[in-house]
């Protein structure tokens, strides 16, 4: 691809926090909601370890750009997400010129930055319905076997983007601490279920991919195009509860096993900021089915997989931050167009501000397993952490962080900020 | 139970169709969201083939109920649901008086009655989450026998009220014609999947269960006191791509199968209403284990279960209306209450407008099952229809008729209206 000016290495910003920064150089340009201490939620957009108040910002903008922030002003980032690619890509452009280095608009813009440290972020959007895919394919491997260990993969996984509806109500931002649930398990060992908290609580590696314009009931999305229906990218922990999953899920999908909370990193990184850090789809092993028609698009292809190192951190309340695992979202079987595609194919009605889930990405091998539920083989196998501690699942008091970096040779690194949770006691 | 005055079968309004009417006498009070002719959308009541307005009402007046009609004065009823069942049960029995024979305020209400066949009636609310159940028994063993002949019923059956969660997007208010959607099918004697209309598309009679007052994330709700989070009813059909649903479920449950389009009834039937038409709970069978506690409370078990009749009717291109079949409500497994706090009991934040659907109910018996999937026993026995057709699944231009009355001796009968929906042929 040809470089644009926006991801040009050579930029730098005036906000001096920017430049080197491992997450938010100038090169990214993140939209969240944040509000300042004592001031109402808004768009902003995260610039080293400042934020720049969209709204605040948008007299200096013209046309695309200026209505892409001003549309920026509520509390949720669906207004902006509706206006679909074209004034996302502008304000970006435009953004770009503002905060870098010799920008004629610095005096101009410098009292619109605020201190990160000083500002709560909030969900970036009002999630109208979330849906989890199930498009990791090492992990869907991984725990069929548990279960199926001679045909671990369903036969229609090969096929189907397979997914299944969540909650959207309790889908919070990073840092909001996470209850441990009770609910109805019966192990194996015992006859009859009983209700209590759950013994065998886990986290999900997830990527998590927001919508941008949507679609009309009734109307399907065709494969040729369906990238340009997404505004946007975060990290994502599917908390799980996989002993009242393994009892409540049969025939109708997990339920209060994943409803209890979802998290999700606060900033969302355009596809326009992740556009060079791709690389050529991993190959489908010999003798995969293409896919059918209505998946199928060269385009899709050639522009190839997200190359981000995704990696899972466990602090405890006696040491940490210990690596639990170091994946990479190339190891996803289907691309975002693809699940695009396929949810929109029946004529279910997509919204701006849907919220999809990639399905836990697991590499084929254990260093890069995105969930207990694989790395201890169900809890049969606890891990030994550096510190003397093991580990089945999660215990009270742990917390989970995600991180996400792009790199590519000749381009600066950028990332995702983390996605974090800690466990509280159950009530 | 002792009757109080809005179910006093000697008690006429004054709103002369509303005497004797199947669905909407006084005893009734359902609420929606209307729109008159050039209108915008606001909160009503269904009384007879009016429509009052209720915001309009409202300062004929005073306290709660007051609250309650000011609430309806936007496009949807999250705001009245939010308030719970106490400003409800005001408004009921504020505008029972207020429509009765011999009403002091009779010329006042007079200009905010609209004739309901000259609006147009709305979803009643704004749906955060819908969350389908599966509480017809015999409809989950109906429908485990074309899987399981010998084990139809899932261990964990009589302990979870088992349930997945649906597409809030797609849910429409009867009426809305229904796209047959596309997708993936694989019979089995085909070695691969194709995309295409499905060509077993299917109705489920469900019951519907608005939230109403909902639950901070992380406190669940005791299931005494759990009915009082539900602000009405409605009748649900969650329409179904048997072929669609076969291929694409296993292992997360049901997704494009069902969420191109779920149609419900506009009039939210609420639990003052219905209060009068209950029957002992149908007791479970010799040997049923008892829920555990979190399940249980005697003063639900005591209400009994609802008794309502409900119906199906299919309306073809070529005639009809054909009964398929009529049911009870009353042969769900579980109660509302504990549907409800089944859901909470993890944790899950449940909030106002929140749509639950029962799961298809059927009957014991062949004349009462909810679905063509049982009737007809997953299509390898068609059904002849009165006029000589046939009938396997649905086909286009085929309407289906949900309705349902509740009767009780020395009570007026009321009903739900009906939920409908016209079959278009796939795009």
């Amino acid at each position: 691809m040809s470089m644009d000016a926006t991801h040009d290495p050579q930029r730098r910003s005036f906000v001096a926090s920017a430049n080197g920064h491992a997450d938010f150089p100038i090169q990214n340009l993140p939209l969240g909601i944040f509000s300042p201490r004592g001031g109402v939620a808004r768009g902003g957009v995260a610039v080293g370890d400042s934020i720049l108040d969209l709204p605040a910002v948008a007299p200096l903008l013209a046309g695309e750009a200026r209505r892409a922030a001003e549309a920026a002003a509520g509390d949720a980032l669906n207004a902006l997400f509706a206006l679909g690619g074209g004034p996302r890509r502008a304000l970006r452009a435009a953004l770009s010129d503002l905060l870098a280095e010799g920008s004629a608009q610095q005096a101009a813009v410098r009292p619109h930055l605020h201190d990160a440290a000083a500002c709560t972020l909030h969900l970036p959007a009002r999630i109208g319905d979330y849906t989890d895919f199930f498009a990791g394919i090492h992990h869907a491997s991984n725990a069929g076997k548990l279960f199926r260990p001679e045909n671990p993969l369903l036969p229609n996984y090969k096929y189907v983007p397979v997914a299944y509806h969540g909650r959207a109500s309790s889908v919070r931002v990073s840092g909001s601490d996470v209850r441990r649930p009770k609910g109805q398990r019966k192990p194996a060992n015992e006859t009859v279920p009983s209700y209590g908290p759950s013994r065998n609580l886990d986290y999900e590696m997830e990527f998590g991919i927001w919508i941008g314009a949507g679609n009309a009931q009734g109307e399907p999305i065709p494969i040729a195009g369906a990238a340009d229906h997404i505004a946007g990218f975060c990290l994502l922990n599917d908390w799980s509860a996989r002993d009242i999953q393994g009892w409540e899920a049969q025939p109708l999908g997990p339920f209060l096993a994943k409803n209890f909370h979802t998290s999700i990193s606060p900033w969302v990184v355009t596809p326009e900021a992740l556009a060079p850090y791709r690389i050529a789809q991993v190959p489908r092993p010999e003798g995969d089915p293409k896919p059918l028609d209505y998946l199928w698009d060269e385009a899709d292809q050639a522009q190839g997989a997200l190359d981000l190192a995704v990696e899972v951190l466990l602090h405890t309340q006696k040491g940490g931050p210990f690596r639990l695992s170091l994946s990479n979202t190339s190891h996803l079987y289907w691309t975002f167009a693809q699940m695009l595609a396929h949810h929109a194919c029946g004529g279910c009605n997509l919204a701006p501000g849907d919220l999809f889930g990639s399905g836990t990405i697991s590499s084929p091998t254990e260093d890069g397993f995105g969930a207990l539920l694989e790395i201890t083989q169900g809890g049969r196998k606890p891990i030994a952490l550096p510190n003397g501690e093991e580990r089945r699942f999660l215990e009270d008091g742990d917390t989970v962080v995600f991180r996400a970096q792009a790199k590519r040779d000749g381009y600066v690194t950028i990332g995702f900020g983390e996605c974090r949770g800690t466990i509280l006691p159950a009530t």
